[in-house]
């Protein structure tokens, strides 16, 4: 597809000829050819967003252009390209994403909008789009494929199929399906992925894949059934075999896992590299803010003894060749004028300039287009929770004097296949279970927010919650909301603290919220652009920090307790399920 | 696009998974891995057309596919792509040159059927979409874009404007608009060039190029106005310049020209080569016989330095991309089975087995599809010459005593911007104007063969016939009928002999036709298969030769004493024009 539709070849041409003057001339610069690899002085001249004549160095841009930018011997590269994205995970909506990442050199993005979808359902996405449209960079968007994850396990806010699929694919900035994370479904053929993957080769659509530690056979099966790329790259060797396969893989370094050095190891076995692209998939506004985007990708793919010119390849004109941007990814006659130009080719820093469709966006690493403000928000409170009545609802009731309970454990190293079922006796007191060791474990609750009334409630080991109580609606993939508490009183508060605030996180200690981080954004996001919102997450962090000594964010911890697309025991709304099998496990032993 | 659409993926799925048996299985080979630029062994297995499994070496086919090939250790490789060819040049129909190109290796070619629309039209392309539909290999057809080369200057049999593409596009196996050769009507944005390329980005087409010698900003207007490739780079700088502005260049060994040696001293220059790929243009049928075809280029290119896997991904996986072939161009599961199997990488020789969809069409070199037979004509006598009433209309009359008449030269040397214009006095007899020096000067026609009744005589020097006539409807690019002889009689039996065969060419010696080369479709192109009409015209050329001593072949020479794309002067059936200004120019001057 073309990046700029139905573009006046007319002007363009006369641009080229000279007989009409350009938008801007950029002069003075060595070009970072990608198409060629080489690295040479050149003048670029842009009319209407492309694009259309490249100079000898030296020779002006005549007519005069409108705006002329001298390079200062600086290095001019196409943007970067993130191919796999969920703008979710920066807790910012896309136009303030937009605004945090362009000034790292960023003008392409490809989002992958399944947590909103998760809640908010077609709504929520076309809320993205449109949040998308005020982005100083240019996003595009897949429609999700697994919503919700696993079916039946859990309470969602919605439900995907072909359907839904198809209608979000007629939606303007729409370029495909995003990651097809359900493999088993692709290499089963079950029938709803089958006609969801359908749905984007219909409209000739971008079919992402994920397909973490699937080979052989099954791998040659996925690729079968459509998917074309993945970005759960884990190994050397899983590259290799990848890329052989003829499998597009983006080398992934998000806030959250950094598969980069096993990515190098791999890629220096490979001759050509033409399929390999970057992406980010989860980035946090703090990383956002200190680390870079893309660009931070780069710098450790250079660090790591790649190339620049191949590292600079993977973000800009593989990724374009990835997604089918037939006029993006380089810098040549006729393409889209997204371009940075850098001081070195190590992409430590901000880019000295960043442009968007020929549009300076960015200069000396400071937005130049409105400043991020408050944006605007979908106004609808997705946080319906019938269910919590009274601070009665939390903890776990009974009609016996003891109970023999499942403890699951929220250690890491227990989110395993095969993790062991540990059950034990709790005394009862007032028809409720008591935990007597309050500090080792802890309850948890998973309370649908989508309008059910379901909810599920656990005794927890290795959650390390000292005291207090932590409750988000940022919650794996259907995102109710999870609570981890001591006593039921603090979960009831928490409960109605994010039910008032439309969703996000708060920390409750003593009946009273100590710390709130407000997401009223399908309880996902906040309208805050990054410079405000990242003080506010950090001060969240801090918060819960203190109040355990769960050695990884906790807040992280608490966002995949209910994720059903993992291996190891998973509590959801709707009870307690094994990874590997997908069947419900007991919660209650007779005694 | 894809090359198979709405593959049956759930068929694909279960054969990668082993759990339907598959249609062929290939072991025991070396797979040439052009995505990845890597060689080892493999096994690869097919169903429907399409590659969905890779196997490790040594692990078998399970369940056995119904047809099992021992590639006893060869080398397995994608078929070759020809992206830029015109099937007329072989004098063969679509049909049979498939039968003749596909046991090199090649299993994909994209053809411009500019002769025969200059001939019979939109019906002739269709006839030609038609005929390739029998073909064992894939032909690709691009819609003419410059027919008639140049308006007004000669009487074509039929003119396109974008609604003749348009008509064109539409029909299945077209897939954009072929080399848009009229560079100066794109870079002056002339409106019949805009909306024919118009009319292929509408249909989102692959648009051709064809911009020998255009460099700077004229190739910046050029790529600017829609055309992505160039199979005339003629020189290493270039080819380099066209290369960093984002253009696809095609190296071209075609029967009449070669530019392998250039290229390759400038795609040496060049660290990334991806937008290099290979193209034959024009390629005679003796050629096709006992050289090769693609194969032909590739071993030009590893004679000349080249690696082996550099040449092929040009023939392969670089064509793919850019005529945007998407699931062709390599072998992986999802992509198309158009495979070859080669005893050695310098490609010499005919390949040991070559598969088109998976199904084996060429084993040691010979043919196992049905045998090439005289195909289907379109069944139209194209040759339509009422002004040739009587041997009187030859020669050039006049009822002067003597007549001071341009005489033309047909050396090659004076093919060239600014010839200088040669009168000379000629004595009349009989109202006829009287050579003199038969033997050194003779007469040319151009005869309109389409019907207008124009037709043109001059005395032509340097075309070095000694005796007889020579007559040919093969006359770029109107094809009209082309007669060079010393005697008007000679040129009336030659001119009704053509008429009564449908075009060709003959040799005519004292009102008897000597020798024949009947191409009764459109004029152009035989129903015979290649080792017929191979040695036809291996006879023609040999009879035309001994009449003649002319450095170069006279069939081509005659071919392009029209052609008004060139420098020089140029007879059409309207007039004598000069090439660069395209201005008539007047035959007589006052005694």
């Amino acid at each position: 597809m073309q990046i700029i539709k139905n573009k006046d070849r007319s002007r363009l041409i006369k641009a080229a000829k000279g007989l009409i003057p350009c938008d801007v001339s950029i002069d003075n610069v060595q070009l970072v050819n990608v198409l060629t690899g080489e690295i040479y002085p050149a003048g670029v001249d842009i009319l209407d967003g492309v694009v259309v004549r490249v100079r000898e160095s030296g020779r002006p841009c005549t007519p005069a252009a409108a705006q002329a930018v001298d390079g200062q011997g600086k290095y001019l590269l196409p943007g970067f390209i993130d191919v796999h994205m969920h703008v979710e995970s920066t807790m910012m909506v896309p136009e303030n994403f937009g605004k945090a990442a362009v000034v790292w050199g960023t003008t392409t993005a490809v989002t992958d909008p399944h947590e909103i979808a998760n809640v908010m359902g077609v709504a929520g996405v076309k809320y993205m789009l449109d949040s998308a449209k005020r982005s100083p960079l240019r996003i595009y968007t897949l429609a999700p494929s697994c919503v919700p994850a696993v079916p039946h396990l859990e309470g969602a806010g919605a439900a995907f199929f072909a359907k839904e699929v198809s209608e979000l694919l007629a939606e303007d900035g729409m370029i495909g399906v995003a990651e097809v994370m359900d493999y088993i479904g692709v290499i089963n053929d079950d029938p709803r992925m089958h006609d969801i993957i359908q749905a984007g080769l219909d409209v000739d659509g971008f079919i992402q894949g994920h397909a973490p530690c699937v080979s052989g056979d099954d791998l040659c099966a996925y690729l079968c059934g459509g998917p074309v790329s993945d970005h759960e790259v884990r190994a050397a060797g899983e590259l290799v075999e990848k890329l052989r396969l003829g499998m597009h893989a983006n080398i992934k370094s998000s806030s959250l896992s950094d598969t980069v050095q096993e990515f190098i190891k791999g890629v220096k076995n490979v001759p050509i590299r033409d399929n390999v692209s970057i992406c980010t998939d989860d980035v946090h506004a703090a990383d956002l803010l200190s680390t870079g985007h893309i660009s931070h990708v780069v710098n450790e793919c250079v660090k790591g003894g790649i190339s620049s010119m191949d590292a600079i390849r993977f973000a800009t004109y593989n990724a374009a060749r990835e997604l089918r941007l037939e006029d993006g990814g380089c810098v040549a006659p006729g393409y889209v004028a997204d371009l940075q130009i850098v001081s070195d080719l190590t992409f430590a820093n901000r880019p000295d300039m960043v442009f968007v469709a020929g549009k300076m966006v960015s200069k000396d690493g400071v937005l130049l287009t409105e400043k991020a403000v408050k944006a605007i928000e979908p106004g609808v409170n997705t946080v319906n929770i019938p269910q919590i009545t009274s601070p009665d609802v939390f903890g776990i009731s009974s009609d016996k004097a003891e109970e023999k309970l499942l403890v699951f454990s929220a250690a890491r190293s227990s989110m395993q296949p095969g993790q062991k079922l540990v059950y034990r006796s709790f005394p009862v007191e007032n028809g409720k279970v008591v935990i007597p060791d309050i500090k080792e474990n802890q309850f948890i609750s998973v309370v649908n927010r989508h309008g059910s009334g379901d909810m599920t409630t656990v005794i927890c080991s290795d959650f390390c919650l000292m005291h207090g109580c932590v409750a988000s609606t940022i919650s794996h993939d259907s995102h109710n909301m999870t609570i981890a508490y001591t006593d039921p009183k603090d979960a009831y508060v928490a409960a109605k603290a994010l039910e008032k605030m439309g969703g996000g996180m708060v920390y409750v200690e003593n009946g009273e919220v100590v710390t709130a981080l407000p997401l009223p954004v399908a309880g996902l996001m906040s309208p805050l652009p990054v410079d405000e919102i990242a003080p506010v997450i950090a001060a969240m962090d801090e918060a819960v920090m203190k109040a355990s000594d769960y050695r990884s964010p906790m807040l992280l911890a608490i966002a995949i307790l209910a994720l059903p697309v993992r291996p190891g025991i998973i509590i959801t709304d709707r009870g307690i399920i094994r990874g590997e099998t997908l069947e419900f496990i007991p919660q209650r032993l007779a005694a």
